[in-house]
């Protein structure tokens, strides 16, 4: 590859992001080396940086969810091609974006088989072998894995042809256990969005044009991103007795009679590494929630030509002691400017800079600043680490809050379809509305005005009559426009 | 699926493994529910108990990478075929063995996309851009991932068409830079097998026609398995300067002429599993080494109808206690015989076993069983957490030294080719011989005793001549019959 094309992989400028949010989106997906782009159309290399944000995720949710008695396994990349095919909607659903392999081992398949878009097909198979009787259920395992769906226009972390994602397969004894389940996981998916990466996030019920392929009902997460679109950041599923029925998982039920079980299903995926960026980020880059951060804390040695041998020892004690505390640092220790530095762990989204000079040495103390306030404020060497860990917890918090606040601030009630329009062409953001349940009127709603219904939050009876239509309302719908 | 066939997946009985070893491992694989076979040929599912081994072979062999300054990344599923073309050996040695997208997203594709066998090629294509300067240098790079390599003849963990494996990818600066690397990395894998899966290895260089298709030199750890077979358990590469010359890898190095890289390249896999298994295990099934048990320790209450009632808060209490200092532990609150349990964990190989009954209660003690040795002792209640600890600690150490002692009893030293035939045919294990280094003298071998070499350890000079042809030998190579 020749020199020029190797410049053309490093973006010098950030866009701002107030300018055009879409390209500030890739400016800092590659200038803070999350993902690059690869050889392969619509697949991306998640980069180091941008792969131990995704670490982080996934050990938050990871943990969650075998704290609520989940088990990992693994099941194969490949699905026979019949297989896909038992349960109608949902090969309706996946079949145009599907990948098939042919051709393997230098000769032609006799069955096509194809690369798993999400693996209901397979494990439902495999379920049919394990369960037996009640005594088995319920079975709660999740898998970490890679899924491929062919997609016409994709973008880093976001939408990509191949993406890592966790897709949790449960099957349980009656459909109330079932629906416990869906909303459980929902929950969780809250709960790690909001408390992890500070993204706040409306839970709520989908409609039924927009639910999973094969599911009785689908639940998800969705959060507001910085131009006021919408992402939808987790999906957990009531699938009913359909899969179940596609595949024949049945089991000898308590009162002996032979009965399918209830399933459920449900994922996130490294889209969400998309959704902190748009979340928390400013013009000058990244800005990343403690817990998600790969350093929490950079050290920047500030001084003279004589820096290595008068600040450096001071600053790697430090380092040292942030360290055995628990705290993901890093020293700086390259011989650039301290003013370029500053800029490339901004750029970078590190929550906290430690500075250290020699008049801080005098002093005993160092100057910390904060990538989300950008405040600066001296703190003593002495009791650094605790002080340090209550700044990381103050700028989560901080983080959220101000996300909250935005979501709040553009997310607005409206009555009328005028309104509505108005406030769609206008500032976006979520549009709370009420709704009649047709389908009719969703299609024409996005026709119109580009926005979607994202979800229906559980609230009491909505009242009034459909904003398009003005059939009674059977629920409230946060609309949005979204990625 | 009808319910005969659900039946078949259950394996009531374990073939003895000094009956047949091979059965065996298939019994044990699918009774102590480590793995089933999936409806893809060659493809197993890998199953909750199976998966959890893995993860925690994972983590042990993550910490090590991290700890030795590398770091995770994320690279496509698929190759295009024209990249894997680029290294000449790479293409011929894989080309056979994989799996070809043709179709995806409704239509053909114009070129076809290899599902990766391994990631050189996707992730030279990636170093090449990302490569610029001596400063760039090194890259330490590491993906977990799965594999797909088209295999005609299978066995679960052992040889499966798609498998789950990590696979390091480092750029350096000089050809001694890359070596020491490539040494650290042998050195690395020795010590996780030997201290977490106490499976004890041989490390050494491979011979010329089994090193990794476009690598200098292939080093590997060999570890011997119950039936006397080796089992390659890792590799380590040199890849000189192949790939960087074929995906055009430079770096303007520090006398700012332009090179090209030095790359080595790494992996373990899910077949550890199998290794685990085949290196522990006994009549009775699975014994675990307790670093890399998903349950260390089971409680099994014991005692007369009305147990729930007497024992079971002090088997939560005790259970509590153990899972406070950091012990993996379940109890079994099943309504079955405590001789049914006893059976069950021990064909899952759970290191220790803790009865309690009113009994021990009164005495105010457990009764805790070796999975290794079988042996029973009483430990008193208090202080119970460090005992146990202590005799996890003495199991795991038990099972590397047993396993040692094994292996060491099953190698031979030889000098004539007589001998060496007639060791291999009696009692099988490694034969220690001198080899000349030629090709034909080693397919000779293979062909005439199914015996290859597995690794040639670093030793002093060999002296003596070859075991085939009486050429002087080049170096001391460990033989074996292998998976």
């Amino acid at each position: 590859m020749p020199k020029q094309e190797k410049a053309d992989a490093f973006v010098t400028e950030i866009t701002p992001r107030s300018e055009d949010f879409s390209r500030w989106y890739l400016d800092i997906v590659r200038r803070a080396e999350l993902a690059d782009y690869s050889p392969v159309k619509g697949c991306m290399v998640i980069r180091p940086y941008g792969y131990a944000v995704w670490e982080l995720i996934q050990q938050a949710f990871d943990a969650e969810f075998k704290k609520t008695g989940h088990v990992n396994a693994y099941f194969p990349l490949f699905i026979p091609e019949s297989l896909l095919h038992k349960e109608a909607e949902h090969v309706e659903g996946f079949a145009p974006q599907v990948a098939y392999v042919t051709h393997a081992g230098g000769e032609e398949l006799e069955e096509k088989l194809v690369v798993r878009p999400t693996s209901e097909a397979i494990i439902g198979t495999m379920y049919a072998k394990w369960i037996q009787s009640w005594r088995d259920l319920p079975i709660l395992i999740n898998q970490w894995a890679n899924v491929v769906r062919w997609e016409k226009v994709t973008r880093p972390f976001l939408r990509t042809t191949e993406f890592l994602w966790q897709e949790g397969h449960t099957a349980h004894e009656t459909h109330e256990e079932a629906e416990r389940e869906t909303l459980m996981i929902l929950d969780l998916y809250a709960k790690v969005a909001e408390t992890v990466m500070a993204m706040p996030v409306v839970k709520g019920m989908k409609s039924e044009s927009e639910k999973f392929a094969g599911a009785l009902r689908t639940y998800s997460i969705e959060a507001l991103m910085g131009d006021g679109r919408a992402l939808q950041a987790g999906t957990s599923h009531n699938l009913g007795q359909n899969f179940a029925k596609a595949f024949d998982i049945t089991f000898q039920a308590r009162d002996k009679s032979v009965q399918h079980v209830w399933g459920t299903s449900w994922g996130v995926s490294t889209r969400l590494v998309g959704g902190v960026v748009m979340t928390h980020g400013d013009d000058s880059g990244l800005i990343l929630p403690p817990r998600v951060a790969p350093y929490q804390v950079v050290i920047v040695p500030i001084g003279r030509d004589n820096w290595r041998e008068t600040v450096l020892p001071k600053a790697q004690e430090i380092q040292q002691q942030l360290r055995s505390a628990g705290i993901r640092v890093t020293l700086d220790e390259r011989d650039e400017r301290p003013g370029w530095k500053f800029s490339e762990w901004e750029l970078r989204g590190v929550p906290l800079r430690v500075e250290i000079g020699p008049k801080d040495i005098e002093k005993s103390a160092v100057l910390v600043a904060r990538r989300d306030t950008r405040e600066k404020q001296s703190l003593a060497m002495d009791g650094l680490a605790t002080r340090i860990q209550q700044l990381l917890d103050d700028v989560q918090r901080t983080l959220f809050d101000r996300a909250r606040t935005f979501r709040d601030e553009h997310t607005q009630r409206v009555s009328t379809y005028e309104e509505f329009k108005q406030v769609m062409e206008g500032r976006p953001g979520f549009v709370i509305a009420p709704w009649c349940g047709s389908t009719d009127c969703e299609a024409q709603i996005k026709n119109e005005t580009q926005a979607t219904i994202r979800n229906m939050p559980r609230s009491g009876a909505p009242g009034g009559t459909c904003i398009r239509c003005d059939q009674g309302a059977i629920a409230e719908a946060w609309f949005a426009k979204s990625y």
